[in-house]
């Protein structure tokens, strides 16, 4: 599944309820998500790293939407290595 | 781009230095980053909110490189719609 792929059945299947909670809920919501990632990164299985991992990029997803980005334009910068040296590996001190 | 193209360049453009410094530093530049992306969504232009995202993206990616987790696959449970209910739209109470 590519990223916009995934934006598009978050969408279809968040999207409306997404909306009417509003953008402070969500950002809240995934704030929430970090955390159980780095709890499940720290001390958890890796089902339950792979299980964090999905929701995080979900919600980060959900969030994109309420915003009107696309993820895969907003990755672009990252297409030839890194943004700020422009090479890759990165020689950035 | 898609998730596993991401997480090459991510791999091949930082992954030394970021094994070097560790998870817990990945995981402590990817909270900064969610910080950077609500204070964006919040009151930042449309060019601040999709560079925050694709900085979000690009950690996570890179967390989920020093893990050994493939996002894509991460992201299969979401494919049918809510992994939960498992429709889309979403019916969870």
């Amino acid at each position: 599944m590519d990223l916009a792929a995934l934006q598009d059945v978050i969408e279809r299947t968040y999207g409306d309820r997404d909306r009417a909670r509003g953008v402070s809920a969500t950002v809240a919501w995934l704030t929430e998500e970090i955390g159980e990632l780095a709890q499940a990164v720290r001390k958890g299985s890796y089902e339950q790293q792979v299980h964090e991992f999905g929701d995080v990029i979900a919600w980060v997803a959900t969030l994109a939407n309420q915003m009107g980005i696309d993820l895969a334009a907003a990755l672009q910068r990252y297409a030839a290595g890194c943004p700020r040296c422009a090479t890759s590996p990165c020689t950035c001190p």
